[in-house]
């Protein structure tokens, strides 16, 4: 197959691919259309390219039945996302369904009063919502045909292509800055494909794919996030999905949503903006609020700047998986902040591991860098008088803290004893 | 609330607590019933006791359908556990309900044709089947009154307490082997509780956990394996339950499951049992095979020597989280596997790291040294024609590879470039 980055009208066949609703790709910028293929860039304007699809045959009450029936993973929203309808009897890692736990405790703690929930998204495969996007970007490199699965990552999405790659019988290459945690980079490893790492960070990473895309070494390869990446994006819609579902399909008032490139945030806001139109939730307002950490904050500085456009960052914080200094989608996170009446903001390193203990110590639940973010962004935002602790909340955990030990390596023995009481009643324990 | 190890007689005022199905506690030797409460010994024999339940009430079919229309973890099968009927609205931590994956490309490297499935339990809350224990045991020391949750652990066990406490509002303080894997160490120690690290080995650990729990400075302490042991314990009926409901109400014929102390085997067998019993699956023979590393090969040892009685070993194995060298069901892994026509085998270090990254390779997922052992046994146990490829065969995945990473730490980096084509040519990865 030949390598492609803009659509050429020439393609006006039918496209025979399936690919369940997706009818074609839509220009997020200019609206024009073309067939549905491995395109990412508009060629009227460059900009970036969606899904669009027709979901004109669907009857509210049917289609909800339909998703309540289907399996405990993203495949029940299959009539929703860009994979044929026998999705779920293929390899897959069928990632997913992860739990909305009640944050009770943690609520007490910040004062929220109407209801704080946490999508723990490290239930997932490989422990990261990375893979609810790679299972979608897998469908279409097999639709067309794609024998490699390759991506630039900040370590999360690295694990999950090599995982879902090995299942469905891919060959993987991917490509991640070289100075990742251990656990990232061994999972990313671990499942045998090839593993690069590349002298520079998660930018310098994305700039060598763009160019590999064009060039023959490239070629027969899908990379997840560049040549796939409008089939990859949708996946993040499935946590909309799931958060409303789980609410008893129903909309939050507040999401405090982690931001690298701001793909999932805008996916997240596609997906409630779908479940209204479909009526498959009462339409009222919402606010989607994005989190970054300080030392990689491009999009709230730009958001505090009043800015509509977002100037690149050298990224320098413990928060690695959202270390991406120049944001693809951070204007129209920008956009959507604003238009919701949400707000972009950012917290310290410091602020990071605060929060993961808070999370640990009160929810049982032990989150990576990113939940860190998340987690520290609310309680700021709280503390501001930004987000109203007397709405219901939503806050994202999309990593596993067993990836980010380093955040955390000073936690460790409260006491060393030998095995016996008298030890035991020594090191003042009781 | 005073602390007993056996149980009195003069307990005989109707148990006040509410544990649902639960009755009584029989001993496994004996048959001698005594009323529920927090002991595990029997007073007439010492036996281990166990939960005893009335199970009469239930109409087969109903039953069937209350747990097919329950919530998606172990709580659907509250109506065959020691948990109260309103169970899943108490502050827990909701493990299982875990992904049964046809494992074909595993199947076809080790030549299954009769349908080969992996259970992967590393996608509960804190990544390991441990969860599933203490979540019952929690609900237990709920009953009794206890404010503080302990155990003596390899590692998993550790992790899953403190996060069980965490969220249920538990004190906790878990005492384990000093030298545990950094993943094991942080996790444990990252929900705030107390970590104890002991100067010994596992046995060590849990000989002096028997001693705290006779003194007063254990008093008010729910030591989640040792006085909540026989509560404990039936969590791991949920992976039976799980297993054949997710094989669509069948039971495999050949299960090959881990073995440290032995419970959970045992407890395997047991939910089979009552699955049969109750009439949720057709009778049939299967076989349950145990899985031990070479280094801490007891239970092994005394299966391959035709012994009834297990000789303690002292363990030297990667394989940290089955090093007990002394289980205390070892003698009932015997005789299940004898009496249902399974074995008991082992493997060695380097056979477990391969099935390690056999596991990754073929079917996307990174087990921890626990999955390497079931992986390599099975594989082993067909090579010398005691598992019968031609059955349906479910291996049991108990853990995470991010929390042992040391045993596949040779595994990172393809290759290092800089990033720009003629490095990337220079790799020789094109
Ligand atoms: C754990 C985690 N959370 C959130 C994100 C943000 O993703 P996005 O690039 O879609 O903004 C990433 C991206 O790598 C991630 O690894
Ligand atoms: C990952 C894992 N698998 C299996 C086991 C075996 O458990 P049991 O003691 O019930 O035999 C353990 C025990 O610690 C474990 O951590
Ligand atoms: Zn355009
Ligand atoms: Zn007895």
């Amino acid at each position: 197959m030949a390598v492609q980055t803009v659509a050429s009208t020439t393609d006006t066949a039918a496209s025979p691919v399936d690919l369940g609703p997706a009818a074609a790709l839509s220009c997020r910028e200019c609206g024009h259309r073309v067939p549905l293929g491995p395109v990412f860039a508009c060629e009227e304007c460059f900009g970036p390219l969606e899904i669009a699809y027709d979901f004109s045959a669907y009857d509210t009450e049917e289609l909800r039945r339909r998703i309540e029936a289907g399996p405990a993973n993203i495949w029940r929203y299959a009539p929703l996302l860009p994979v044929p309808a026998d999705v779920a009897t293929k390899p897959n890692i069928n990632p997913g369904w992860t739990k909305l736990v009640k944050a009770d405790n943690l609520a007490r703690e910040l004062g929220v009063t109407g209801g704080l929930y946490v999508k723990d998204d490290s239930g997932n495969p490989t422990h990261s919502f990375k893979d609810r996007v790679v299972a979608q970007a897998l469908e279409a490199a097999r639709a067309f045909g794609f024998t490699t699965l390759s991506c630039s990552s900040t370590g999360n999405l690295a694990g999950a292509v090599g995982a879902a790659a090995a299942r469905a019988g891919f060959r993987s290459c991917v490509f991640i800055p070289h100075d990742l945690e251990q656990g990232k980079v061994v999972m990313a490893a671990v499942y045998g494909g090839e593993l690069v790492g590349i002298e520079g960070n998660y930018d310098d990473v994305n700039r060598f794919c763009s160019e590999l895309i064009g060039d023959p070494a490239g070629e027969g390869w899908g990379f997840v996030n560049v040549n796939l990446r409008p089939y990859y994006a949708e996946g993040s819609k499935t946590l909309a999905y799931e958060i409303c579902e789980q609410l008893g399909w129903q909309l939050p008032d507040q999401i405090v949503v982690p931001i690298a490139s701001g793909s999932q945030l805008t996916k997240i806001d596609k997906g409630l903006q779908e479940l209204i139109k479909l009526g498959l939730v009462e339409d009222k307002p919402y606010k989607i609020f994005g989190a970054q950490a300080e030392g990689c904050s491009p999009v709230s500085t730009a958001y505090k700047a009043g800015h509509d456009v977002v100037r690149p960052q050298k990224p320098n914080t413990i928060a690695k998986s959202l270390a991406i200094g120049n944001p693809a989608d951070g204007p129209y996170v920008l956009d959507i902040a604003r238009r919701t009446g949400g707000a972009v903001e950012d917290v310290t390193d410091e602020q990071v591991v605060d929060a993961i203990k808070l999370l640990a110590r009160t929810e049982g639940i032990f989150a990576e860098t990113a939940g860190g973010v998340t987690v520290g962004v609310t309680r700021k935002l709280i503390e501001n008088g930004v987000l109203d602790p007397s709405l219901t909340t939503v806050v994202l955990n999309t990593g596993d803290g067993l990836k980010t030990l380093d955040a955390v390596a000073g936690t460790g023995l409260t006491a060393t004893i030998r095995p016996n009481l008298e030890s035991f009643r020594e090191a003042g324990l009781v």
